[in-house]
């Protein structure tokens, strides 16, 4: 049967070469295709019902805080692109410009939006008139278009889909709060949803969002102990205001500028998913965004009643709520066993005659390949632990992965030993000046991932010039 | 009172200027706002929400029958596009076209999508490969572009909104099953959820959809008499398969074609709602899309008690599943009236002391006017009953203007008149010939709606030419 898996599977191993390993579970796991258009990637049927779950999910926590979806178009005049400087020289070498429409050349090109805060502006620039309307807390759902050399599924390409969060704040205190507030809601997903430990903090001033004041993070580590920046949320002041003339009557009635966020995740949280919790027989979905999350297989389906016996222990699941599938089709055991793992399924539900006479099932975790014997009696109350089970599982796993490869560095040479032989996040002092922050790329190799929130004082000193620090910092290799 | 009302609407009545109405309705209800960029709108939270639960409720009704969501790429290669020849003649007066990525121009030019055809059968003619796979079923959400000249919010953007669906399958027959089984999923939508009464049928040569085989259409009927095709759903034979060499092995060994089906509903549809349900006070919504489907007021609202009695109220509405807000803000109970009448919200559920001593509270529906006192013990079984006689008198007032305003007709000088005095669906006899459907469009200024499903012999002649008649159809001015 381990022959037939392999073949089934035919994956490259990890530890081989982890990025063929990666592009070779997007693949045989169904969820992305390549496109006949360079750089541009097809979400197939299964990796799109990943990504459904993650908004449904994600969606209903941005309601929950007064967050409303709207829908801006998709085409920005490249003399509104151009009103913010910061803004436009950041994306100008990835933007798609559109330049005829039907038969006929525009009279101003149109960029294919790469971020939207130039449509918000502009219309908060038309709608805004009084406090009264503060704030505004905006988000939609779309895809943006940044024209990338080099593209990987999921992790850079030419068109990904996203969600951008938008809001407009009477006061900078209140805009800073959304900001924060927006980073603990990724952060939360992050952990409670995706499985996946994060490091929230702040990106240095080279790394921050092209226009923003500030720029927050969760970052997070894949298995081959490369950093990836999972979600961003941006303090902008009023920046931006100011350059698209966005104003209301305050409280004084006086004319003001708001103080505006914005925060955005997107399909990439998929490759943090494969490379988070993935191994060499496949895809791992944590529970709460698998679009299978129990598959029933009958056993020796031709004997009476099994077909029966495993419709049944469908229908049972499906009533408690969970998205469950059987595949009674006339593949071998085998096949199925490896297919399921291949698509991450997180539990494999099977019951033949011999489980029939004893009234139980057997269920096989995905995270770890137990089996465990049920009763049939005590599905109602196994099933729903084993997910949660599997979730915790799942987070341990990389909280382990994160911890035993994050190293406190005292020196520049210590990171890039670090770097060299194990590689990893490494955890240091800095002074906060941009030359430190150069030469640490250009010697170790690393960039700055995040000031943490959670600072500690490791050292006194800067890590690279041994001047006194002023932040804790985590440097690594990113995606 | 009546007064504050007008000044807060301040909207055209729609006998005055039907045009002008419904612009004023789209504004004042906030439902879009006009965009920088000429053609395109903005979908505010208010008109985004109504198009969320339009979506939920599509959607799920896609999935009970076994389709999948995917995302194609936005952008399709121009030598792809040509190679459906009818496609690209009927798409390419209307197409943006992407002529460069960052700083450098395309070696070739990249059309946004102004429909997805073309990409679907370029995935297959990559991964479908045998008959086992067969059907394939899918959906896609996601905006198009079509360069359009003239521009009204929802019913034509140069920008929008909607659902493509994308079937192949084994058999001719399957396929025109699943373009049937689509169609009347929208005819159920269109009554059973926007409480709009529809006549399904099949489009005529002339106005089927460019490369299709045959085109089927949902025909509604505005209040001013005006048709507005609702949805649409094609079958393609297998002449895209050809084009784009999408093969499989079939069960008997030898390389088929699969037959194809597309089909598709757009943002229009709140158009639709706007044009069949409102009225001079504005928006009237049915209740299975109202974003806020009760809006709790208190009166008197400085009296001891009304506000938890009302915040009360606002729980067990919620608590009941129902989508329902509270308004306890300063402003005066007139603009409050006013105000949700102007948005639509089916149900305003009023509490004042009187009512209190009472035990009871005011229920005013919006698609009449009608206030009726609920005792407080009854507002469980009471409210459903009135959401759902909300939608069935929204449904049956459509039905009447769609019968009132239907006339069979036995020649073209009766169809003139009858557009020229009334206006409406004139329901006819018809020989099949081009020459007659641009006649009657010369002459009586109409185009062919679509071909009922269900067939009458309203008489044996075409109502144009005399000659021997095929089929019973219907002509109007549509949007």
């Amino acid at each position: 049967m381990a022959k037939e898996k392999k073949a089934v599977n035919a994956i490259t191993d990890m530890e081989v070469d982890f990025a063929q390993w990666y592009t070779d579970v997007c693949r045989k796991a169904e969820l992305v295709e390549y496109a006949s258009v360079k750089g541009f990637t097809i979400l197939r049927p299964y990796g799109y019902a990943i990504w459904e779950n993650i908004q449904s999910i994600m969606d209903a926590e941005f309601k929950k805080t007064g967050h409303e979806n709207v829908a801006m178009p998709v085409l920005i005049p490249e003399s509104l692109l151009k009103k913010e400087g910061e803004l436009v020289n950041g994306f100008a070498p990835e933007v798609a410009w559109v330049t005829h429409g039907g038969n006929e050349k525009l009279e101003e090109r149109l960029a294919f939006r790469p971020t939207s805060e130039t449509m918000f502006c502009d219309h908060w620039s038309n709608s805004l008139q009084t406090y009264r309307q503060l704030p505004m807390l905006y988000n939609q759902w779309c895809s943006v278009i940044r024209w990338e050399k080099t593209t990987r599924p999921f992790l850079r390409s030419r068109e990904f889909w996203w969600q951008e969060g938008h809001t407009i704040h009477e006061t900078a205190e209140e805009a800073q709060a959304e900001t924060m507030q927006q980073l603990q809601c990724y952060a939360d997903f992050f952990e409670k949803v995706l499985a996946i430990p994060v490091l929230p903090g702040r990106k240095t001033e080279k790394e921050k969002f092209a226009g923003a004041e500030a720029t927050y993070t969760v970052e997070c580590m894949m298995k081959d102990h490369k950093a990836l920046q999972g979600a961003t949320s941006h303090y902008f002041g009023d920046k931006f205001s100011r350059a698209y003339d966005v104003t209301f009557t305050g409280r004084d009635n006086k004319i003001q500028y708001p103080f505006q966020t914005s925060w955005g995740s997107t399909t990439r949280m998929i490759g943090a998913v494969i490379m988070t919790h993935g191994d060499n027989n496949g895809l791992v979905l944590p529970p709460k965004i698998a679009p299978i999350q129990a598959m029933v297989i009958p056993v020796a389906q031709h004997k009476e009643g099994v077909i029966d016996a495993a419709g049944e222990l469908l229908m049972r699941l499906k009533e408690m709520g969970i998205r469950a599938r059987m595949d009674a089709s006339d593949q071998s055991m085998g096949w199925k066993a490896a297919e399921y793992e291949m698509k991450g399924v997180p539990l494999r539900v099977e019951i033949g005659p011999k489980d029939m006479e004893k009234g139980q099932c057997c269920i096989c975790r995905r995270d770890n390949g137990e089996k465990i014997f049920v009763p049939l009696n005590e599905l109602e109350t196994v099933v729903p632990q084993l997910l949660d089970s599997v979730h915790e599982g799942l987070y341990n796993r990389a909280k382990q992965n994160l911890e035993n490869n994050t190293r406190v560095c005292m020196t520049l040479d210590e990171v890039k030993e670090f770097m060299e032989t194990q590689g990893g996040f490494a955890k240091t002092m800095w002074c906060g000046e941009l030359d430190c922050e150069l030469e640490m790329k250009e010697k170790a190799g690393v960039s700055s991932r995040c000031m943490p929130l959670e600072q500690e004082t490791v050292s006194d000193v800067c890590v690279c010039c041994g001047k006194p620090a002023k932040h804790m910092i985590y440097w690594g290799v990113a995606y």
